[in-house]
C-alpha cells in the first residue's frame, strides 16, 4: 500500500465514526485536539513545542460548532475525493471546489441559505483539525504547496521510480518535492548537512564545489522555510543521525528563521512533531562575529526599531533560553549592528568558505 | 575557451583601452551606453524595449564623472579578480568586497577620505554600465543570484559535464542554475513550454503527469520571474523555436508578469535582448474567462485601487497595445473583477487540465 493509500484509509476510518454514530442514531461529534497556546506546550527534552492532551468535542448538534462541523466534514470529503481522483489539489483548491452555497429548509419550514465557507481562513483551519485528529499532515494526503527547497550533494534519492544523484546537478539543483517523505533516500555519504538562509548564497556554494570539498549536502529555502524543506532537514537529521548547520545573517530575522528550522512556529506547534530539527545547530552570523571576525563598522547595518522588537521576543522563547543565545540576544540589543553574510567578502571572495569551515570543525557553533 | 573566460577576456579587453590612453598620455575615458529613458526605444518588430543608440563619455578628469569613473574601474577589477579566483560571487559580494576607504592627498597638501562606495545601487549601477559597454551579461561573467526557476519534462541538459534529463525528477523538478547559457541542450522533445505564474501549480501539474500528455515543457519562477529563468524560457523559444504559452492568475499582476516574460521591464531594456521572449503567448486567465468558463460571482475577487493603477499603466505599455489587450484590459477595468488559476476548481479539481488543453489547442490565447 503506497503512502497515499494509507492516508486515504485514516482519512475513511475518521470519517467511518461519524457515520457508526449517526447509524447507531447517536449526536454526531468529532474529537479534535485543541489547537490552543494553553494547549502548547514545551517538551524540554525532545526540544519541541508539542500539542498537550487537551481535546475538545465538535457536535453536530451544537449551534456554536455545527457550521465547523458541516465544513469539516465537506473539507474530509474533498481530501478523500482528492486521493481517489489521483490529483493534488492545492489548500486553496481544495477552498475554491469546496465552495458553494448551501439552500435547505429550516425547521420552521423558511427557504435558508448558507455558505459553506467565504473565506480561505475557515477551509484551511478545519484542514488543520483534521490534521491533527487524523495525525496525518496535509503532505500525506497528496496536497500540493509552494516548495521552495533545493538540494544538492552527496545524496541518491528515489521518487517515483526514479533515481536522483544530487551529484550529477551541475549548476543546477534537485528541487524538492512538496512531500519529501515520498522520496526513498537511496544512499548518502555526505558527512552533515549544511542549510543556508540566502539562495544567492547556496548558488554560490554550489557552483564553487564546497559540498563536494566538505562532503556535506547543501540545502536552502530562500529564506524563511517552507513545510518541504524542513521535512526534509528533519528526516537527514532523524533518520541518518545527520548534523544539521544552519548558516543566516546577523540579524533577529535571520535567528528566527533559524528557530523555525530547529523548533518550528508557537502558532503551528502541532507540525513540530514532523517538522522540527530539534539537533539543528546555528553557525552564524551571530554578533559576537563582528568582533571575531573583525567585521568593520563600514560593512555593518543599523538594526531597525522592528528588529529590537523582534530580538526582544526571540530572547522569550523557550529555545533561546540557553546562556550562549541569551549572551548573543543582549549584545545585539546594546550594539544594535546587523551583518549579511556577504559582509564576509570583505576579508576576499573566497573568506566564506573558511568561516563556514571554521566554525563547523572547531565546534564554533550554538546550539 | 569556455564562456567565463570568454567574459574574461572582454573585460580585459574593456580595461586595456582605458590602460592605452594612460600610456599615450590621453585623459583616460570609457564610452558607454546611455540606459536612460530617452535612449529606451520600442523596437515594434523585434517586440522588444531596446537601448537605443546613445552612448556617453565617462571620464577620469571630469569633476562629475571622476567618482563614478573609479568606481566602474574598481568593480572591473573585482569581475576579473573573480574570474581568475575561479569563485562566484553575487552582486552583494562585490559591494562588500570592493567597499572601503581611499586615503590620499589632494591637490593643496591636505589629506582627503572617499568611500569608494556607500551604497549598494552605486556598485550595482557601475556594473550595468559594464554591461552595456561590454555587451555582456552578468550571468556571463558568474555572478551568482538567487535562482527561482524550476523545470521538469521532455529536455536534456548538460552541466559540468553531467547530464540531466527533465523527465526523470518524480515529484521533485530540475532547479535552474544562475546561467542558464551554461547549459548545454542535449536533446529536446517537447512540442512546447507551460511556463505558470504559481510554484503550487507548478507542484499540481508535475504530480499529475500533465507534461507526460501534453509532451511540454513545464516551468516556473514562482510569481515574478527571475532572470535566470527568463533566460532559460527565451533560448527555448528562440533557438528550439518551441512555442511559449504563460498561465497566470486574472489579475494585473499575473499580466505584468506575463509582461516581463514577453518583454522586460522599462527599466532594464538592455536586458531584454537577451531575456525577452517576444513570442510568449498569453493563455489566460482574462477577465474574458470569468464568464467564457462560468465562474460564478462567488469565486471572483473585488480589485483593489492598486489593481486599477496598474491595470491603467499597462494599457499605456507598448506591448499590451493589440486590440485583444486593450479590450480586456478595458474589461477589466469595468468589471474590476479578478480571478485566481484555483478558481477553475469550482469546476472540478481536474478542469485545470482541460481549461489548459483548450487554451492551446483551440488557439484561445493572446500574442
Amino acid at each position: 500500500m503506497n503512502k497515499r493509500d494509507e492516508a486515504l484509509r485514516r482519512l475513511e476510518e475518521f470519517a467511518l465514526k461519524l457515520l457508526e454514530q449517526i447509524e447507531n442514531k447517536q449526536p454526531p461529534y468529532m474529537e479534535i485536539p485543541s489547537r490552543t497556546l494553553s494547549n502548547t506546550v514545551w517538551d524540554p527534552e525532545r526540544k519541541m513545542l508539542l500539542l498537550g492532551p487537551a481535546k475538545f468535542r465538535r457536535e453536530l448538534f451544537d449551534m456554536k460548532e455545527a457550521r465547523k462541523f458541516m465544513q469539516t466534514v465537506l473539507m474530509l470529503k474533498l481530501l478523500v475525493q482528492a486521493i481517489r481522483e489521483g490529483v493534488y489539489p492545492t489548500i486553496r483548491d481544495l477552498y475554491y471546489h469546496g465552495k458553494h452555497t448551501i439552500e435547505f429548509i429550516d425547521h420552521l419550514g423558511r427557504k435558508q441559505k448558507e455558505n459553506t465557507w467565504d473565506e480561505q481562513t475557515e477551509s484551511n483551519a478545519v484542514l488543520q483539525d483534521i490534521e491533527v485528529a487524523t495525525g496525518l499532515l496535509r503532505e500525506e494526503m497528496g496536497i500540493s504547496a509552494d516548495v521552495k527547497g533545493k538540494m544538492v550533494g552527496p545524496i541518491i534519492v528515489r521518487s517515483r521510480g526514479y533515481e536522483i544523484d544530487c551529484t550529477r546537478m551541475g549548476e543546477g539543483a534537485f528541487g524538492l518535492p512538496p512531500n519529501p517523505d515520498d522520496l526513498e533516500i537511496v544512499k548518502i555519504e555526505a558527512t552533515y548537512v549544511l542549510c543556508v538562509e540566502k539562495d544567492a548564497i547556496f548558488q554560490r556554494l554550489n557552483r564553487e564545489e564546497f559540498w563536494k570539498r566538505e562532503n556535506c549536502i547543501l540545502i536552502t529555502a530562500k529564506g524563511m522555510p517552507d513545510r518541504a524543506t524542513r521535512r526534509m532537514l528533519r528526516r537527514l537529521w532523524e533518520e541518518y543521525k545527520l548534523p544539521v548547520y544552519i548558516l543566516t545573517d546577523a540579524d533577529p530575522y535571520g535567528w528566527y528563521i533559524y528557530s523555525v528550522y530547529k523548533s518550528g512556529s508557537i502558532a503551528l506547534s502541532y507540525e513540530s512533531e514532523r517538522l522540527a530539527c530539534p539537533g539543528a545547530k546555528f553557525i552564524g552570523l551571530t554578533t559576537s562575529d563582528i568582533i571575531e571576525y573583525r567585521i568593520s563598522d563600514e560593512y555593518v547595518i543599523a538594526a531597525t526599531d522592528r528588529d529590537i522588537k523582534r530580538a526582544t521576543e526571540l530572547m522569550k522563547y523557550p529555545w533561546f533560553q540557553s546562556p550562549h543565545w541569551q549572551k548573543e540576544l543582549k549584545l545585539f540589543l546594546k550594539l544594535k549592528k546587523k551583518v549579511e553574510i556577504e559582509a564576509l567578502s570583505t576579508h576576499g571572495f573566497k573568506f566564506l568558505h573558511d568561516y563556514i569551515i571554521d566554525k563547523i570543525h572547531h565546534g564554533k557553533f550554538i546550539d
